[in-house]
């Protein structure tokens, strides 16, 4: 098995990257192929101790910056570690693709060298969040900001193969997420959307609101990219700034501070628990290649975390399970 | 002056809200109608001490609950609690109206009652969320689900209007919503809206992200309807979603509860800041009168603040100054 690791993507790159591939390849003893500029990751890699045979590095003369244009970046730059690596795993030299860079460039490139998977029609970028019962998948978070209904009907699908075999929990719900629970609420499509799930074999329990989101009502949250991408930043930012806040008051008060000195414990804690680094990354569906997008600002756990998912991804067969899935079972495929 | 309440409206309704309105009456000495089911309201009056004066009451012998569809229900339902309040509101036997009822129904009724401000095509909510430097203000969150481009332009320019005259703060900030914030990004509608606002007087920033609602980075953010409901709904729930991961944190951790006994103090100060209730209910801006909405939630706290809203906007005279600015400036007058 090789992961192929975009060195060069992500605020911190290629920095993080190396490290976090380092720390994989040590704990998982998986193989590694980093792509990037040669020299200065074969600097970064001297300060590390790892196992040799596991890492090695596959030159890409171009990177494609965070804020550039998706389609036009991935058309101009075909020397950038992203295409290199999706062109590698097109070609079989590696199992797994991932990147912390440009996630619209990884999703435009994915798509248009790896193809779809059959049955499928547009990619859906989903990632398991934390909630008050366990954690949720919620799918699309920025892949397709402008999908039609069959969209959000597939995502629903593919979500519901990756519940039941790569988590391993059979007949996961299904919420659409909507500006109310009745089915009358919403614009045109979703309403449309809310047809095509009920009739589908999914375990559609109905609309579901943003107050939802983190209650853990249901397993899996379908939504557009757009609503999607809008309410997981949201999200990120807010536990950040209720976790300033109550900083904050701790400190502007005398008993506060003492409080917060028997606290660290509970603290830590509480921060790993709502950590996005410690969940590894989101899950490109829908392209025909195992491909796993990290956020921009991750660090050296995100990345280590990013390629074990990776890891799982190839030995539960994901893809091979979606495809199963629609093409033999009839029930499935008659959804499509 | 006078406020009518609706005091059907809301989930612990008329309980909280005629508790709500006596604490409002008692506190600001403002004239309150309420307006509901009289045997019931007039048996919770009895078990408060207040300035009788200053509280009256309408009948209505309808209520449009909750779930139901916002337009039918205002159609068929006229002696409800909603549609009154509006005729009276109209006919200007009050001077602002205040529900925590069915949202939809009060969009809905106030646009068809009292119809829309000169040169505004559509009525927005706006709301104001705590963020690290202070606060922002948000429109729209769910009155307009399926809005033009031109919407969202008016929608800035009367949170501008409100920002200035209300909040006095001139030249408030104004972003876009948006998946990100260079100007190539988004959807077409996004795109046709950074380009209105980015030709209008307002101080535009340009695009902001999800991650940006509680940063501060702007006093205004504008968005669709759709996406500003989830977003605020997310957040809603989020807040409450961490405190409770943070208290089982405590709770599971010996020092964590001692550490806990000190900091009563500072979670009573940090629930203050980001409770709601606080806030006091989202003004409906662009139609022509004072109308509040209060969260269907909603505590006597909340609607006492969403009272003292109320009472503020009348004094402000939001409206006024809106149609002043429109008409009176020219470069105002230009941008539509």
């Amino acid at each position: 098995m090789k992961i192929i690791v975009d060195a060069m993507g992500g605020d911190k790159a290629p920095e993080v990257i190396v490290c976090g591939a380092v720390k994989a390849a040590t704990e998982y003893r998986v193989n590694i192929e980093l792509i990037g500029e040669p020299g200065q990751i074969e600097a970064l890699l001297k300060k590390h101790k790892y196992p040799k045979d596991y890492i090695s590095l596959h030159p890409a003369s171009e990177v494609i910056q965070m804020s550039e244009p998706a389609a036009l970046s991935v058309r101009k730059k075909k020397d950038s570690s992203i295409c290199i690596g999706l062109d590698l795993l097109k070609e079989r030299q590696g199992d797994a693709f991932f990147s912390a860079g440009n996630t619209g460039a990884v999703v435009c490139a994915s798509t248009l060298t790896l193809g779809m998977l059959l049955g499928i029609e547009r990619p859906g970028i989903a990632i398991l969040i934390p909630t008050l019962k366990g954690f949720s998948l919620v799918i699309d978070v920025g892949a397709n900001i402008d999908p039609k209904p069959l969209h959000l009907l597939q995502y629903g699908f593919m979500a519901d193969v990756y519940f039941c075999h790569i988590l391993n929990r059979p007949h996961p719900s299904v919420g659409l997420l909507n500006i109310g629970e009745e089915e009358s609420k919403g614009t045109d499509f979703v309403k449309e959307t809310y047809h095509l799930l009920s009739n589908s074999h999914l375990n559609f329990i109905g609309n579901v609101e943003g107050k939802d989101l983190f209650s853990g009502k249901c397993d899996i949250i379908v939504c557009d990219g757009f609503v999607g991408n809008v309410a997981l930043k949201v999200s990120e930012s807010l536990v950040e700034t209720v976790y300033t806040f109550f900083e904050r008051h701790l400190k502007s008060n005398p008993l506060g501070m003492i409080g917060s000195a028997f606290l660290s414990a509970s603290l830590a804690q509480f921060k790993k628990q709502t950590d996005y680094s410690e969940y590894g990354g989101a899950v490109l569906l829908g392209v025909n290649g195992v491909v796993i997008i990290g956020h921009g600002r991750s660090n050296e756990m995100a990345v280590k975390n990013a390629i074990r998912r990776a890891k799982e991804e190839i030995e539960y067969r994901v893809n091979d399970r979606i495809i199963e899935a629609i093409n033999v079972n009839p029930v499935r495929k008659q959804a499509f």
